[in-house]
């Protein structure tokens, strides 16, 4: 453990604390009874509230964290013991979730080489080749991160295309939307608009990331999925007790955008963090920064010496990348004391 | 849902809200960053009133729902892939978690038929005669609930009797103490006794039920069985990534013996309840009352009409029987209102 | 290992060799090549055998061992991670495949205590109070053995009641046919009567212990379910490269009704052997003899005494019952001489 | 299905029949009773001969197919719920078992792009950078096959090599040998100097392939995994009720090394056959041949010409790639009838 944090942390999102008001609603809830596992009050105003955002055929599954939402959220889509998912070899499925995929669904996961997190059509027709050969598994879902492993976002209409390839090919689409704001707020357009008007079969919506305490949730928003997951929450250990608590919380997220407004800001200090360390000799920008990331590579030395005074990871070893990241409560000196530190070190170490 | 309750809920511990200091707990952890993962102040201390409580070898993993628990404890002691858990036919693993010991463990469950929820060693050595039989699976772990799911306490000699046949059989004993506290509570002994000191190895220790919001621990106290804990947490589904607001919540039950003070105050309002209607002819109290739950026979009308006015579950309805809970913020004349109410109904229905 | 056998097994009817028109099919079939994985002629002509044995609807999927047939049949059948099956507490899936249920599938077993170890309607509604509940497994699949792990046989009209149960309640019924030729001989009916006719939907065919080397057969008798076929049997381990040679087997069985004459045969030497130690004092047939197994209670010694000499299966030790088995290939001369060491042996230890 | 084959398969090893030994060794074994599930006679015999071929810590397990094999052998090395499988991309695990690896067994495999199907040490450490973080899956096995899937082999040094590295990192070494005979007489060395030898710790034996009827075995050479193996075996549905005649099978393509009298010739016939297309314009020889596959690319209308008339696979598409495999029984004619058909052919096609 890191006993104090010296200065905030750019490591990730989840080091941030919950936003004032997710605290303020939580408090709120604290009224005596409620029935338990979904039945109370908060989660009915979260059911409308999701409605209201993603459309009326929307269906909430609230749940207790990241994996458990992804998990959840494929257990409804495949319907075979030998259906697959397409998904990029850096979904946070296949890399960051300790296997939960193959263990707790049994299911493979045909992995895909990109250049910058995304799926494009042609990725998942080039792996229907099997169809149909019974020594092969099935891919009966894709499934993409918005905002993806890299900090990149699709497009609607990319996302269109994708939904489009799967449907016709009877497939699904996942979307993995652990940071699903910080993509609405970097494309400005709804939570809709990447979701159901692109033809999402199931979203993982995250709160987390965005400034909860604990929680996410599935948005089923194709409905003859939708009746199974009471059940699959349940056994997949997703089902909260006393749900009024993180209902509450998303609940507080939907209100008058609060989610666009916490993750607008990320974005922004991103943006000022990837603009103060462009010029730098020996510092590369790695991927477009379209959300609350910056991947940049680094002298071995530079990452090292930083490291001991900001928390961040380091991505990828080998080839020096490390990844910076921005929260909601990020705040523009914070961004300017840690640019302000890499130029002084990386002239230090050039010098 | 039931838009309105009428009345304190007797239905279930976690209808109960979240007690004042759990959430007070919450709003002074949310001091902006801390480390993801566990990583943080709040959980090592956490980790440090675990040991005071259970013992130097004990180590405890947050995790966040009960079924969870119970997951992860027992994927710690399931060695091979053969190996099976002896429980009563009434566990909660058995019986309520949606097949999540068969699906997300793999595991067989042998279950014991028993008079009040309770296994003794004879039901553990009677299930051993398949020992080295390849055909059949090898049970490797006894699991007991501690208070059971009928509301009956194991005393810490007949958990060391169960704990010393398991051991010397070769299997480990694990124990579902979602409501731990309240047999703590009813036996006047410290949660240590219950655990550490007869024998136990693995503990889901539960909080929800005792006025947390959500959240409750892995308590393993056999050190060998601690190292996979990380890994088995994250995969199966019960990493809170801001885990702090999950530790600090333990440690507030954890401060000054809240947990027991909440667990002898629900207790005891089952005891009134049950002293209540003790006598009421046609109502039959079923199992010792030694916790915050009773479970009466009564007749099927009155159950009708008394569930028009109150939550609470009826239990095995061909044979009558309904379950009613109290929690840490039941009041004396929550449970009088509800005993002047059934002794008015069962004489209006006898009438 | 046992060296050598002093004389006919009656341990199982798995102890005897092949038929000689079983290894003559096989020889008959190595002609040189053959497409692999069923594409072959052999595997055709069992196809249409089991047309004209079981229903022009009846799809036949060659396997490689009992336990394989149970668990490609039943991952036919359940659609749901949350489907559980209903079944004797006696049966072969819940007793000795090492768990492969729970492990392979991820399946709860609802088991069910019963008198000789056969189902009847009421066990399978009485356990359906759960329908709804999404903490509990939800039933889809109704699983009997015919004959029974207990020897005992159920009638076409026990099938037909137990299969409209299921139907009725939204469930499906299979049968593990393991020794079904001797159900059917035993009847005097068809494998059709106890099957398509009384509303079985999938069939683990039996082979093995009716004769062949090696292999087994699901027969899917509700064409919706087959399509899945080809993909569990591959994903189940259970698809044999070099199919003709396991299908040829089989055909050699239902070809002129040798399946049905060597259970005639089996099915006598076991009702010789029961009449034989009928009158004995001391002894107790258990259950009625229906097949070509016979329960016995014996004095422990007398079981010693007797198991130096004889290969048999102590099948309760406590209560002292055994279990003979005749098969195909057991003469009378083989019988008598038991029955005489038997009536010898209590004999000697009565006086 | 392909009514009549109208020549020698080049489709797979396993279009071919049983060799005529290992036929009569069935028939040998069906002398009357024999004790079923291994403890017989034939199978100690193996035993022994397994003994001499892989050494005297060798524990073999007869299995039934080869998806059986290898789910048996990694179910005994893969300890924990989170280990983890290296493998080529190509591997028949990570291609042609229907997923089986990560529906029964749960395990991730962490695919390896190489370019020939042969890892080396540096794919093996570049693999490792997720050690101890406990997001991601921890790696326990190394999985080589030996001839691999493109037909190459590994020699004994370079096996060497991977068990070393393996080993210097906590990891065991797997060895997918479905065709290790044709590998040992392509080398020229004995099934121990690839296996015990050089370090690996359980094979898959490959029998079909090989001439024998159906079967398969598991050789573990390292004592300590053995001991799970009879249960995991059971429970893994690959035991075979009448394992005797499975056993005698392998028994007699151990005897005077059959085996490697059938590996020569069939790698004879590839050789054969790689050498009379060598030189054909249009024709490229891809991956060496090493064995008895050789893929070559065509033009697509050549391969659908030859298609008509000869039975083999297309290996890529895209890539205009077909595979043709001999057998223990293919015969010179057999290869020049084919070569001279894909000379007229590729002459016709290119006029």
């Amino acid at each position: 453990m890191i006993e104090q944090l010296y200065s905030k942390s750019f490591a990730s999102d989840n080091h941030a604390g919950a936003h004032p008001a997710v605290l303020e609603a939580v408090s709120s809830a604290n009224t005596g009874d409620a029935p338990a596992y979904g039945d109370d009050r908060w989660t009915a105003t979260l059911a409308e509230q999701i409605h209201a955002e993603f459309g009326d055929q929307a269906t909430s599954l609230v749940v207790l964290n990241g994996t458990g939402a992804n998990m959840v959220a494929l257990s409804l889509m495949l319907e075979r013991r030998y259906h697959a998912i397409i998904c990029p070899e850096t979904a946070h499925i296949a890399t960051h979730e300790t296997g939960a995929s193959e263990r707790v669904l049994g299911v493979k996961l045909v992995t895909v080489p990109t250049p910058a997190g995304k799926l494009v059509p042609a990725d998942v027709t080039a792996r229907l080749g099997g169809r149909g050969n019974i020594s092969e598994v099935q891919p009966r879902v894709v499934s993409i991160s918005e905002v993806t492993e890299l900090g990149t976002c699709y497009t609607p209409d990319e996302i269109a295309a994708l939904a489009e390839t799967a449907h016709d090919n009877g497939m699904l689409l996942h979307m993995d939307g652990a940071r699903i704001a910080n993509a609405a707020a970097f494309l400005g357009c709804s939570l809709r608009a990447l979701t159901t008007d692109a033809g999402v079969d199931v979203v993982s919506f995250g709160a987390s990331k965005n400034g909860a305490l604990v929680g996410e949730a599935v948005v089923v928003l194709r409905p003859e999925l939708a009746e199974a997951g009471a059940y699959l929450r349940r056994q997949t250990l997703q089902l909260a007790s006393k749900m009024r608590f993180v209902s509450v919380q998303l609940s507080a997220l939907l209100t008058d955008e609060l989610w666009r407004r916490n993750a607008v800001h990320a974005n922004a200090m991103a943006r000022r963090l990837a603009d103060g360390v462009a010029d730098l000799p020996g510092l590369g920008i790695q991927w477009p920064v379209e959300s609350n990331a910056v991947f940049a590579s680094l002298p071995t030395e530079a990452i090292s010496e930083l490291q001991a005074r900001y928390l961040f990871h380091t991505w990828d070893a080998p080839r020096g990348i490390v990844r910076w990241m921005t929260a909601f409560d990020t705040s523009p000196d914070d961004v300017d004391i840690f640019v302000n530190d890499i130029h002084q070190t990386l002239k230090r170490l050039a010098g």
